[in-house]
């Protein structure tokens, strides 16, 4: 009987990294082939397997495959897909393991979020109760930052950086100008739920007075008065202010700001925006001549200015996957582990999925400062090794030359079509 | 009698470069310290002139002169400050001339766009009138690439760079998530009165079909339905539309779809937005789900993302200014000549400050395609070599290592304040 095969699929937002992951699963088989067929991954994420359009892996040369390394975005395709549970759509899984019955696929590699790592468990529960012999592997993936048992997230790191380095660029920029032009700098930057993203902007600042002088987490419930008292004691003392604000701040009684800031001219809610509608605070109450930015898929894409500590995890954990199925493992994902060293050292470790499924992970109160408006040194300790080091790709003529993939189909075999619920 | 000194003072909005272009007056003035005695540093521009408050650069060390190389903003404070015409306002320029002639300055370096050539002109002439040996040199720098006689203008090649990078890696994210996800991405980009800016993003183009699919450019007059038209056919071939509009994106009556676009529940003006605005369009129109950027300051203080063959055009113009002096050049300023050679190539040129002052260049419509919505070929062999190269900071702990200054003051002479009017 020919080897089995193994199916990879990226899940949810993209990062600029996740693809780095996929070079791993791809490099590692490869060099199993004596035990794994082939790589099959899917297009859109696992829609490509309900609608079996498989992507055959092998037909990339091995350069195009490391060039997966410094690619961002998704090069198979990723999609935004919950399958509902086992109960109400017991059909999409079982279309699951019909696709992987066709093409003799019994590793199963799943890259994503908390969603998708409950997906890969009840993936391997039914797997089981059929009796098909699927090995299911979860492998880490967000920039929320948000799995639980994992040290941190893949695909985090470098969306860290970006914001990291903007603030201290921009920061920079504003405070060359400010005697004569914008006192207030505004970013706005991801995270819906948790503050990590916005805390990385902390990283900025090395000493009293420097950017960001104030972070807006969604932790912490948002008071305009002081927030705006804290903007103007920034320009008084500095000459300036560079505020770092996530897409999901709020009020104590859950309103997020973007939706709370004004109506157009239709009386249609105002097209989101925390940053503008902080700058127009600041404008109403304080005068202070003002600047905002809002970074969005900027910021997950960035691959220019990756973090090498983010691009290496992201790598070993793709590695790890297969290397785990390999060892007979199933219903796991592998996780970093930070071990306990003077200087930053990580190893891979190991996590349940039914651990992982659905549970999200805040950030600790102990890492925002008391004021509700920095990070503290523990929360400084904790981010600072992930942004560390850089890893460029490789450029020409100024651009960076990411993978370019033939992402060629293998053909169907089952006659039947599948539509997605 | 003591040699004389230089004054260098860094004027208008700051670029990633700008400091390059300082490194190459202080480095090139203290090869001729048999010539030059100390080069003073305008603290926040011509308002350190006109206050007395210089900095002594020769207390910097070597290294730290080295590093405004690669430090973006202006390190000794620029300033939005322009000095009314000889006629309106003789006390300011009176004024500078007391002050050079308290201090001993014969060399008056200006950095800036075509206000402060405007400034350094009248200096010069000035000067002149009043027998005050005084050479002044204009150092051109900006990001609109709005100076004329000059091939291009240093700070515009990485905002170009900046661009391109982030509509490439903002174009694959959309791409590798549109079934399921954002259909229409729009990035706003800087360029109020010209879409030099904008245009750079075409560069991320390689193939029919990639991005960015539409540029909407100040030159030309936006209309709706073509602009609705070209994004829905571009969701309908590609599954996915990347919008790159410039900031001065206007209607054919001058009306800066910016200050058109909703006003709030107050009934203000919303906070600008060309990006926004025009995501609210698309959503009511066509219905897609989109996301928008609006990079700002991001991309004009990006050095971590420089053009190389900018920030080696940054610094020449900076020596090139000092030895224009020494030769005993006056009221000129160094140009950027693209030399007709097949592979790129450049060398410094000459301008006189009367040409320059006053004076802006234009996108030639040629480089803009006919439906109004993209470059032409001509537009890209003119910015890709621009773009090209890279120059990394260097990092410490995954943050750029920026310059840190001592900035210590020079004395004041003068018993007299002075107030900017």
């Amino acid at each position: 009987m020919a080897k089995p095969n193994a199916f990879y699929a990226q899940s949810g937002g993209v990062t600029s990294v996740i693809n780095a992951s996929a070079c791993g699963v791809i490099e590692t088989a490869r060099q199993h082939r004596d035990r794994i067929g082939k790589v099959y991954a899917g297009y859109n994420g696992i829609l490509g397997a309900l609608r079996e359009e498989l992507i055959d892996t092998s037909k990339e040369s091995a350069s195009a495959i490391a060039a997966l390394r410094y690619t961002p975005a998704g090069a198979f395709g990723s999609c935004r897909y919950k399958l509902k549970s086992l109960d109400e759509n017991r059909a999409e899984y079982e279309r699951l393991i019909e696709v992987f019955r066709a093409h003799n696929i019994q590793y199963f590699f799943y890259n994503g979020g908390g969603d998708s790592q409950d997906t890969a468990h009840k993936v391997s529960q039914l797997g089981r109760q059929l009796n098909y012999p699927i090995s299911c592997i979860g492998i880490p993936k967000t920039v929320d930052n948000d799995l639980p048992v994992t040290d941190n997230c893949p695909g985090f790191g470098s969306v860290a950086k970006y914001v990291a380095v903007s603030t201290l660029e921009a920061g920079l920029d504003v405070a060359s100008m400010c005697e004569t032009s914008t006192k207030v700098f505004i970013l706005e930057v991801m995270g819906r739920h948790a503050g990590w993203i916005a805390a990385a902007a902390g990283l900025a600042a090395e000493a009293a007075g420097d950017p960001p002088h104030i972070i807006v987490f969604p932790e912490i419930p948002f008071e305009e008065r002081a927030f705006l008292e804290r903007v103007k004691t920034s320009v008084e003392q500095n000459g300036y202010c560079v505020a770092v604000v996530s897409e999901g701040a709020q009020t104590a009684d859950g309103t997020f700001l973007a939706e709370s800031s004004a109506r157009d001219a239709f009386g249609h809610a105002q097209l989101g925006g925390v940053a503008p509608a902080l700058a127009q605070l600041v404008k109403e109450r304080l005068g202070y001549k003002y600047l905002w930015a809002v970074a969005d898929y900027l910021q997950r894409a960035a691959r220019h200015i990756a973090s090498k500590t983010d691009v290496d995890q992201a790598y070993a954990v793709g590695k790890a996957a297969v290397e785990f199925a390999l060892a007979g493992k199933n219903a796991v994902m592998p996780t970093i582990v930070r071990k306990n060293t003077k200087r930053y050292s990580w190893t891979i470790g190991e996590a349940p999925l039914r651990k992982v499924a659905n549970v999200e992970r805040k950030m600790p109160r102990s890492y925002i400062t008391k004021d509700g408006f920095g990070i503290t040194p523990k929360a400084r300790q904790y981010l600072a090794p992930l942004i560390a080091g850089e890893d460029y790709p490789p450029y020409r003529d100024g651009i960076p030359r990411y993978a370019q993939l033939k992402l060629q189909r293998v053909p169907k075999k089952l006659g039947t079509a599948f539509e997605a619920s």
